[in-house]
């Protein structure tokens, strides 16, 4: 199985598709290592956009940590279920908090939306591994601040929230943190980016 | 509640980022109807992508058609899953029958992908409505030969398949079928836009 398909025609066709990938961004994934150039394909190829080879920034640390959470089978948490549900294989436990009652009571007392309220529930709630973030900038600036305070297990965010207001802010904000992560640069990104991250990294564990 | 924002910070970002995406292709949405509008900028708004503007394609009787039939409360047929699950605000049903065992079977016995069979399932059990594609070029290819051969009652599809190989082809024969349809010219495409389509309707039923 690669790529997720399961049939014959699936497999060519993703195959054929890697390939072209390949040859799109030859040029622009000199000096990363094996695992993260699989990631930027993966990226890529998920998306059609290969502007994304230049868009993608990791720390140094990140795949080392990251895959150091997977292969303990540490918690995945996601920002919105649509993330979720395009990480089917791994063998640890997937989350998203975000429809939570307790996470809408939080949200409404402490004045903050429904996607960070999802990572003090999180950080309330003993939370370690890796937090994944296609859509909710304000879910990042939140788990930088618990991250930052001790308040928070974080091995290891995928910080690629889409849009024109506070996304580019909340990666920006991210690479220039302590946590080990990636990032987009500028509006770019979402739920697409987000699995194609966290399944690269699964199938290379 | 605006694009799914719940909370107040979450709303003024959304429409804050809605008026960006507005000023940003506003030269590239004449001729195209309010609803058509909306569902461009809500694409554009969902990718941070204003190439977008550029690629989106309907068919005259897209939109209309897609309506009548939400209307009436018919299903809706995602090719994967995380397609569905984006899909949050409907009252009428959404499907994805990509994981039935019976789809299974058929993609054994037709050697086609399980995307591909999961059409064939839809004609067999009687679907009618709308069908959306953000990833499988091989369901939007199965879906016109069985609308084709009067066997599939498809209200309207939404054609979005992303990808380097067979994508472009599905929608360009899709765009050419008389099916009322959308499509993303090219490569690109993929679930958001799939979604973002989709829930725009909704938002104008």
């Amino acid at each position: 199985m690669f790529m997720g398909a399961s049939t014959k025609e699936g497999q060519l066709i993703a195959e054929k598709s890697r390939e072209i990938v390949r040859s799109l961004i030859k040029d622009k994934i000199i000096g990363l290592n094996p695992y993260e150039i699989d990631i930027v394909e993966r990226i890529v190829h998920s998306t059609a956009d290969p502007d994304y080879a230049d868009l993608v920034k990791m720390s140094s640390d990140f795949v080392d940590s990251a895959l150091k959470s997977l292969k303990n089978n540490e918690d995945i948490l996601t920002d919105i279920n649509m993330v979720k549900s395009g990480i089917t294989q791994y063998s640890g436990e997937v989350k998203c908090f975000i429809k939570e009652e307790e996470v809408k009571k939080i949200a409404k007392r402490d004045e903050i939306t429904r996607a960070a309220a999802s990572i003090q529930y999180a950080s309330d709630n003993g939370f370690e591994g890796i937090m994944v973030f296609g859509n909710a900038p304000t879910a990042v600036f939140k788990a930088i601040e618990l991250y930052e305070k001790a308040e928070l297990n974080i091995k290891a965010i995928v910080g690629v929230p889409v849009g024109f207001v506070a996304a580019s802010e909340s990666k920006e904000r991210l690479y220039n943190s302590n946590i080990p992560n990636i990032i987009t640069i500028g509006p770019k990104g979402g739920t697409p980016i987000a699995v194609a991250t966290v399944n690269s990294l699964i199938s290379q564990i």
